[in-house]
């Protein structure tokens, strides 16, 4: 049988949607010695992730726990717990994202209304408040940071719209989380979903949930077993609450990570961190237009986190992409869905938004370009 | 707020049902530099994963692939692919996972047919074909090696008794994979799924799966989506095979540790692994039984992976291992379900299966039960 070399991989400069940069810190955390997932020493650490998942989230949730699973899975988690066939759910789509939910929710016989924007726009609380008035709904999705197009959309007074047609407010926050500003209890979002790779600088594994009282009767209001027995939260808040109760076995390793990544953002605070994030989205946009390239996002609702540039005519996607990667060990990544062939997405995320990165990536670009 | 110090948790010996001891090329591997999950580099990787997996399967199975969460996850994907609204699955419950599998199964709308054996015993192939005279089914459900009692369910002629019926095999073979024989396609099984962090001694995170042409067959026939986004195997296969279609972003880092693992299995070679676990566990029943402790699961059909032993009684079952915990820093496991204080769960998988290890968690246990 054919045998395999030691792992020998590129170190890469990661600049696309994720996974991010990785600190060493976070990495040496990750390959500590393994404890069992009932030790009481890990029974603290999960306590400790929480409550540093609780102040990156700006909350006091006391249901705040990583899913054990990518973003997608927490995704998952969320539309699974609220949503029994016959439920209803109105979702901004704007990008691949919002396109997930509406088939997620699909999945768990909801019946979905959409609110469609062209990609790289942003829903509006007016736009949502009227999207209500025909359609009330038990719930309302949002994404926050949506990844294809890295537009932001802003949450402010949307939870007031959501609740004032009694519904709840489910936010994507995969790429918001501990890269710009996002308070879940000031801004009165009922329920979160992130992801680790991204602003959190922290390996693909897990997904940061976190579940607001409203939202967590909701769960206990279900006439149904919740349809994914994997993320049924109503059986999480039992292995990550008090009692501890076994359900599966948590990845061990990720949850070290995830702590070690957690303590940076708090080390570094969160309202530095999403000035640093901003800093270097905005060097990175002048950049960017000074090589006459265009920006799809207007000013107003560009990420920091995450920016997609317009191929230029004649340009040929794969071509710059591939001497990026091979030439400099530069990743940024090609668009998704509508985009596909017509946007390079280049993300600037927890340890990877450096100046110098910054630096690298344009260079890099000046040169591939001939500008 | 609290601030948390340097990651600082003790070096257990983990001889409980899983996660099991690591090898420190693995911990080293998971800690290398990110890919993207999209780098050629990064889907080279992934091919030898697949590779790896399908001689640690014995299986030529295409669809071979890690599902990106733990082995809970890997069974709800075989369940959530394999059953609609109103199909019907046997299950053979003898424990704790065959529990699981009927309470998952419900979740997907399937009619669930039990064949009950007491904790400890196992099915025989005579009893599922006298079950299925009475209940045809689309699905056959055996758990290989049941982590909650020790007991190995013997494969061989299992998967004919299903077939004559028109019915799918599935296997758990959580606790089996790499640690005792297990041979996908001799034993004509048609969908299997394992966990990383028992006898492949790889951190909790994956769940290998492997799916035969019939099982695969079966997917593509259905009805209705997959009720389970995350778990899609119908997804999943496009990830993991030559289109690499993006799906959800592989956690990168377990990936790089379970090639490392693997690449461990395969350096041992199966038959020397599985002769190394058989003889470990004999050695640790012998001393056991010197210990006049009473093991539950006859030798006929014991796992050498994973051994139960009867709390004697007057001896406080949280006591005991209390003190194997904090004075050894050795991790044994009590019982689960029926088993609750009844039980110790003693592992010796994979990298944890050692004559040293035998030797110490016997020495620990004659002085603290003073024998």
């Amino acid at each position: 049988m054919k045998t395999y070399s030691d792992l020998n991989t590129p170190e890469r400069i990661l600049l696309g949607p994720g996974p991010s940069m990785v600190s060493s810190r976070v990495l040496r955390a990750m390959a500590h010695p393994l404890l069992g997932h009932l030790d009481p020493k890990f029974i603290e650490l999960m306590k400790e992730v929480q409550d540093l998942m609780r102040y990156t989230f700006q909350t006091t949730n006391e249901m705040t726990l990583p899913v054990s699973g990518t973003g997608s899975a927490g995704m998952e988690s969320t539309v699974a717990n609220l949503l029994e066939p016959g439920d209803s759910i109105l979702i901004a789509v704007n990008g691949y994202f919002g396109e997930r939910l509406v088939d997620m929710a699909g999945r768990y016989g909801a019946t979905v209304y959409r609110l469609d924007k062209p990609w790289g726009e942003v829903a509006t609380p007016e736009e949502v408040d009227a999207a209500l008035k025909v359609h009330p709904v038990k719930v309302v999705a949002i994404v926050h940071a949506e990844t294809s197009t890295g537009a932001m959309t802003p949450l402010e007074g949307m939870a007031e719209v959501a609740h004032k047609y009694g519904a709840l407010l489910l936010v994507d926050c995969v790429t918001s989380l501990g890269g710009i500003p996002l308070k879940i209890d000031d801004w009165g979002i009922d329920i979160a979903y992130s992801g680790t790779q991204k602003c959190l600088s922290c390996p693909p594994g897990l997904s940061p949930v976190t579940v607001g009282p409203k939202a967590r009767e909701a769960f206990h209001n279900r006439k149904t077993k919740v349809a994914n027995w994997y993320l049924d939260l109503t059986m999480l808040e039992h292995y990550w609450g008090d009692d501890r109760t076994y359900h599966h076995t948590a990845p061990i390793s990720m949850n070290f990570a995830l702590r070690e990544s957690l303590r940076l953002v708090q080390e570094e605070g969160l309202e530095a961190r999403y000035q640093r994030h901003l800093e270097n989205g905005k060097l990175l946009w002048d950049g960017l237009e000074e090589l006459d390239l265009r920006l799809i996002v207007p000013v107003k609702h560009r990420l920091p986190t995450l920016t997609t540039v317009a191929i230029p005519e004649g340009v040929i996607d794969a071509e710059i992409r591939g001497r990026l990667l091979n030439d400099y060990n530069i990743e940024v990544a090609g668009g998704l869905g509508a985009f596909k062939g017509k946007a390079w997405r280049i993300g600037l995320m927890g340890h990877g938004s450096t100046i110098r990165n910054v630096d690298l990536v344009l260079a890099a670009l000046r040169e591939i370009l001939g500008r």
